[in-house]
């Protein structure tokens, strides 16, 4: 129950194996509305979070759910009234909502940030309707934090005008305020010595305004997640945004309509932020409180509460997700890893650790798409990827992911559908990816792990695929030589396929 | 195990829920190549029979599939020592396969029919790489069929070089000799006195030509699932592919690469079929003989094993295998239908019983895209229904469920989204059926059934809606209220969302 909109998320898991995003209502009820410095919520406000509050009771109990942790923050913590409020929701929806403190509300931040993206050491920021957190973490901990009145909803109303556009100087009113408040908090600057630290961001202001900048530069839309907003970015949005009226804001792509009237205030106040820790660039997350609270729940056996590894995480989390037995995904993951490792001792390739990674990623992936239906499951499994998230990849290498996962099977993988993600040396890298999976998937054609490895070496020029396999392999080999094709364009030499010695 | 390919396919289900086509392996084995007349299989097409059969063991084996129902066809039915071969297979792959007669072919072919398309008097055509089956189907019920050795593997080696284009005159001649053959099956005639019958063809040749003659029409690609393929469209096909050498037939898109060399046999073969059937379009669907084998047992409490109303059972399975509880779909579905009533009998819109049914099917199907993800998984819904297949349905019913579904949610559509599927009077149609189904969800926010029924009247030209339910729905109406918006402008008039009386 934030102060800008109230929001039911219900999430599905089986501990250890996999979480998922199942159901969601949100409405802007504005409970802070009009709020001001009385420190009392209005009638008004008041009677649509009630009747919100209903509806989402209604819902807890028709869905089933198992478990409800309802919690309240800045606008209701900070009102006078509130317990009041909290009172008669408990009384008309059932929902026993806890107000939740500022150290509180961080740590959930936190643990959202924590968990949704690889940063161990720097800030993260979180702005809300009412309240602004920002932290600092160390090596993965967070070591500092800082909860101020600077909410996007309460700015707004303070500082720029509800109708019109906003002028300069509203706008270095608020920077000013935004910067005076901060004084205090001597953690939220730059190291001495260090460059630019780096930083994540969750809430739904952030991600909006990262969503917005990720559609001005033209880029394929991924929700945000992981995207880098550039501070020159942010400034020319809050440019384009003081230019229009509020009414006009909320049809800016990427800025939903309900936020078009406060969107402008949160992103006056995270320039600020950002100028003041001395950071370029501020990475968007899809993750928020809710996810921390989540989390604390879905991983009660850490201490604290976070996945050991995001980008693996996410991984496997999808892989559990859409498939019942992982024995097969796994072998093609570890065979494929054994070529390209292969390859690149035989000096054929040169790979990154990011290469290995995205490989043993979309190895585990390459057959998800099944789940929707097995014909075309190739291109399913890209849709898959593409849509159900892996937090702690960039959107970049969720594409890549995808692409590599959709040519294990068919056709021929092109960087130009990478867009504007595509770097130089794209084709020749998907095509040795992909292609180097592709060959995997048919040496584990009878999905019983009988090849059990693989050696490569060159022989006059020609790349030579050995496998370990028993000699009942031969259908495998044979039809792994039938798919070496594309990675023999790739590395622009022959590729034998040849029973071990 | 076909005379053209070896198909291993895997399907998971629950009795009474759902099946899925879960996995598969396919291998072009062309175990009858160059068996000729002399009624032996030779020895190299056994030796790749008896290496697929060893793969598709250990699939089995490792997969840890529950019951395996291994088939044999006409080409090792016809052979002499097709025996001999299933021995060798039996002993080397565990694999027990049993070679059903053509009456069993025939009637799996028929249960593949019966059980994916609406038709209930007229013909079924199976055309498999030895042998063809024609059936004749009154009621649903098969009441007459024969076999033929006139698959594509068999005519095209008889009658076709393979090398070169074809002539005219082999053409002719392969035409002439199906004649020949059907000369004694008086029943698979046309009626006298009536017109063309209706026709549903199964089996690859079918499917890829339909495919093939689908892309050529510009229409987007649904695989060919009930697509009515022309005798006109055919006749073009065989022309084009009579035109090129057999390499080059597996290049035109929709044919498969490795049918290249057959398809024009099985294309002469079905224009005979249907000429001699008087028969003027095929409606082609994607299933086989494997689904006939697996609806034998799926349906088993069944006698024949019929899904009671196909198009029904396609959406509940779909429906099944996306969501857990089907109450919340159930409701959305019923009080979309009975808005869509309302408004027809205030005069405000016609709509066909194929709407009412559409408007049912994406009712129950609008959110099973949160099984993707919960954010856009109104773009979810739409992608799974346009790729997880309603057998029984057109090309064009699914896009229009698929796009009903989509736009229970934000946006508007547009008919332009169904391409060349689209009729004239899209625009509005989908209006109301998406406006209809939109209102319907926020009526069934709280997802707990509370909005029992709705009243449609017309008062001063404006719609009122008045939901029957308690006084603690005030929200679901209040956004019904703000979800209205589609609807008024597919009706032209304002629509007002009123409490019950």
């Amino acid at each position: 129950m934030g102060s800008n909109s109230f929001r039911l998320v219900v999430y599905g898991y089986e501990p250890g194996r996999y979480w998922q995003h199942v159901d969601e209502i949100r409405e802007a009820v504005r409970v802070g509305q009009g709020m001001g410095d009385a420190g009392k919520l209005k009638k008004e406000p008041m009677e649509r979070a009630v009747r919100t509050a209903k509806v989402f009771g209604a819902f807890c109990r028709a869905s089933e759910i198992d478990e409800v942790t309802a919690v309240a923050t800045s606008a209701i913590r900070s009102a006078g009234n509130g317990e009041e409020l909290l009172d008669r929701i408990r009384e008309e929806s059932g929902l026993a909502a806890k107000v939740i403190d500022e150290d509180e509300e961080a740590r959930y931040g936190y643990l959202a940030i924590a968990n949704s993206s690889t940063i161990e050491d720097g800030f993260g920021i979180d702005i809300g309707g009412g309240s602004v957190q920002a932290m600092r973490l160390e090596a993965r901990r967070m070591t500092q934090s800082g909860s101020w009145q600077l909410g996007a909803v309460r700015v707004s109303e303070a500082f720029l005008p509800d109708d019109g556009e906003a002028s300069a100087k509203d706008l270095k009113a608020l920077r000013k305020h935004v910067k005076s408040e901060l004084e205090e908090a001597e953690w939220f600057v730059p190291e001495d010595g260090k460059g630019s630290a780096r930083a994540v961001g969750i809430g739904g202001t952030i991600r909006n305004l990262a969503s917005a900048a990720e559609r001005r530069a033209g880029l394929p839309d991924t929700d945000a997640q992981g995207y880098l907003l550039t501070r020159d970015a942010l400034e020319e949005l809050i440019e384009e945004l003081a230019g229009m009226p509020p009414q006009k804001r909320g049809r800016v792509p990427g800025i939903k309509p309900d936020r078009g009237d406060v969107i402008l205030g949160g992103a006056v106040v995270l320039g600020a932020l950002m100028d003041r820790a001395g950071v370029d660039e501020l990475e968007a997350t899809d993750a928020g409180l809710r996810e921390g609270v989540f989390f604390e729940r879905f991983l009660e056996d850490a201490d604290p509460p976070l996945f050991p590894d995001v980008r693996g995480s996410s991984v496997m989390n999808l892989a559990h997700r859409y498939q019942q037995d992982l024995q097969h995904p796994r072998h093609v993951a570890r065979l494929s890893l054994e070529i390209l490792d292969g390859l690149e001792a035989a000096g054929l390739t040169e790979s990154s650790p990011e290469d290995r990674e995205l490989l043993w990623a979309a190895g585990m992936l390459h057959d998800i798409g099944t789940a929707i239906d097995y014909d075309d499951h190739h291109k399913h499994s890209r849709y898959l990827i593409l849509n159900a998230r892996l937090p702690g990849f960039t959107p970049r290498e969720l594409y890549l992911i995808a692409l590599i996962a959709r040519y294990h099977r068919k056709g021929e993988p092109d960087a130009s559908e990478l867009g504007k993600l595509a770097h130089k040396g794209d084709d020749k890298r998907l095509g040795v990816l992909a292609g180097t999976i592709r060959l995997a998937e048919q040496l584990e054609r009878s999905r019983d792990q009988s090849v059990r490895a693989v050696v490569v070496s060159t022989e006059n020029g020609e790349v030579r695929i050995e496998p370990d396999a028993p000699a009942d392999a031969s259908v495998a080999i044979w039809s792994a030589r039938r798919n070496a094709d594309l990675l023999e364009r790739a590395l622009d030499r022959a590729v034998a396929v040849a029973p071990g010695r």
